[in-house]
């Protein structure tokens, strides 16, 4: 068994690093407090004897050796980064689950056949260095180091800059082919209504949505507010207006499975009283049918076309990251599924609608995810919460279906 | 006579502060380079014997003696600040341009009844610190001078700790009372299309138009761009967008005269992943009729309720600035009116669409502006540009404007 008052207050524990004013977690990708974050979490680890490996992305993988040290790994784990008006659970449930899972063995003084590691992933928010799950992208190939480490935030500073700046930039291998896995778990929130709306306290993921993020720039006039007659203006920010109104209906026309956002705009010079004369925005395009996505991606080309040409503007549009819908491996989603019964826990399987780290790896490894419920389905918002009872419930599925694949 | 060339040498030299690579002007009230602007001012202004004044909302008077110095001063001037795009004219062209009319007469060794003064007013463009005007706004007792010192840019900067800051916090009262003027001449570009399309050289303007400056804050809620279905969102942005859309609409249906813009934007917390949670906004109108102002600040109100309460929003509307349309004072238009005719120049009348600190001045004291053409009437633009010939004809209408009363 799990000891669910020690897992709680180590996430209570980690929460206080980048804790906000509205009791939330301000904690982005490879700043100090991300440091601090990896720290705690590397002390705790040797505290319980694991050896510690960071590679060149600064993944840091935590490793409890098991009888047979020629078997792959049994690795779970998810992320300590957060978005810039973040919670306590999301991302760092699977890491702190994963911990727990190696002290409660070693409380119990239990060997598993194969050795077991708990791994945070550098930057899976996506928040300060787009896109999202970059390191683990990299660990499964989808994207070379280099491409990982020249990745940058709004203010030009690249993940290998900012690795190296906080001391995590290590020596290993970023990818899976020094590092094979038996198979990879991840247990995290799973920030939307299902579970919570229908009384289950865990959610078997068999699947995960595609997704497609855009990058949209718009270019009009600049001139003066007073002056410059409404019919002669070529508004940057009516054309962003209009674009966001079409990415709602897209999204809407699709729902209830699609999901479409945008989330991030930058004006410019955004002044009072001057008509903006360019805009940047963001599009993040979800649904668990990749033919359905394709055409989302038309449906858009199609009425940014026509919204720029209305009102006279340029439009560049680029798709800067994809992935298809994700199947997760039938027989880790069984040894959820086993999870689940042994505890007696109430459950349902349930579709990812947000990226995770274990999305990538399911590229690589055999892969699949334990969702717990969170209040309201409310997350990336300060106000996140978690019951804990749910809290101790996937600690416990983690466990037993990490056990079935140790021992297999 | 002026002399155009010297005038014109001096706006590029000016230009210099502050040039963006797009030969474009970013000198922002009250930073370094709004520093360095004023030193250059003051010292050209010494080198032509004048006597400096600067009072506690850091406006500038440079004078020139007259035969009489116990009668009111003809006061021209205008502007240093420039928008973060800005170009080299906005502004710049009153204060340099009204410069020139002393060099010239000090060249002339012409000595004038009522002593002569150019004034450079602080934070015209109410880019950093809004609203625009705010120091002629306390200089005619629109404002007081605690409002003026509190007015606080994006980071929290107030104007007074900024003044302290680049030395500009003068000791003298910054109102009219302690500074009675004789008259007020604003030279200006017209900023708008109309003069270039006539082929005029002069506006000689007789109105400005009125203006409303809006603060909106929408709050939804935060949630994840993946899992949160469409239907639940509260999305603070797409409630921006359809206020956008609102707001060009309250302006072309009152087109052409109307004005109706969105120029800047703070979204919350701008992350590609995440449903904003809060947008603030800025609305600008403006219209020359001040019922017609009073009817769109209804249609927005209205507007807003319904778009917010559709997407279940909350809104506050804050008005944070207005002015009713100014009339110029006739014997000034008068004067300006017969430099246009000594100098032999094409000429039409013209109201202001653009906020000017004439518009302040006309409250307190007998104002008048004239306007020189920009091409294609784009300003608030890195490239805001005048022909030279509109600027001597400027100037020289200048000189005589201020001749016609200095004399009177
Ligand atoms: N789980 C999570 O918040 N991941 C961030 C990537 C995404 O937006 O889906
Ligand atoms: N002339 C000028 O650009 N003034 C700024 C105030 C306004 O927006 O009208």
């Amino acid at each position: 068994s799990i000891n669910g008052d020690r897992l709680w207050d180590s996430l209570m524990e980690m929460a206080k690093i980048g804790k906000t004013a509205k009791d939330g977690v301000c904690r982005l990708a490879l700043t100090d407090l991300d440091r601090e974050s990896r720290d705690l979490f590397i002390k705790w680890c040797k505290a319980e004897g694991c050896s510690i490996r960071i590679d060149k992305m600064g993944n840091i993988f935590a490793r409890r050796e098991g009888k047979n040290p020629d078997l792959p790994p049994i690795v779970m784990g998810s992320h300590l980064d957060s978005q810039p008006t973040g919670g306590k659970y999301d991302g760092v449930y699977g890491v702190l689950s994963g911990l727990e899972v190696i002290r409660a063995l070693n409380e119990a003084k239990y060997e598993t056949e194969a050795p077991i590691e708990v791994v945070s992933w550098t930057n899976e928010e996506g928040s300060r260095f787009a896109p999202a799950m970059v390191a683990s992208g990299v660990f499964a190939k989808v994207f070379d180091l280099d491409y990982g480490h020249s990745r940058a935030d709004v203010d030009g500073k690249t993940m290998g800059e900012e690795l190296k700046r906080i001391g995590y930039l290590g020596d290993d291998d970023p990818t899976i082919d020094a590092h094979p896995m038996g198979a990879y778990f991840e247990a995290h929130i799973e920030q939307g209504p299902i579970l919570e709306d229908e009384g289950k306290d865990i959610g078997i993921v068999t699947d995960a949505q595609g997704q497609r993020w855009y990058e949209i720039n718009l270019t009009g006039v600049e001139a003066h507010a007073g002056p410059t007659p409404m019919k002669t203006r070529k508004d940057a920010l009516l054309g962003a207006a209009r674009i966001i109104d079409l990415v709602n209906k897209i999204g809407l026309d699709r729902s209830p499975l699609a999901c479409a956002t945008v989330g991030m705009m930058q004006i410019h010079p955004n002044s009072r009283n001057v008509i903006p004369g360019h805009v940047f925005l963001t599009v993040d395009f979800r649904h668990p049918v990749d033919a359905v996505l394709v055409e989302m991606d038309a449906a858009l080309r199609k009425g940014v076309a026509v919204i720029t040409d209305d009102i006279g503007l340029t439009a560049e549009i680029d798709q800067i990251f994809s992935y298809a819908p994700v199947p997760f491996d039938k027989t880790c989603v069984d040894a959820v599924r086993s999870g689940v019964e042994i505890g007696g826990y109430s459950a349902r399987e349930i579709v990812s609608g947000a990226g995770h780290d274990a999305c990538y790896l399911a590229q690589v490894t055999p892969t699949a995810m334990i969702f717990i419920p969170c209040v309201d389905g409310i997350s990336h918002n300060e106000i996140e919460e978690v019951h804990k009872h749910w809290s101790d419930a996937g600690g416990q599925v983690l466990l037993h279906a990490v056990l079935a694949k140790a021992d297999e």
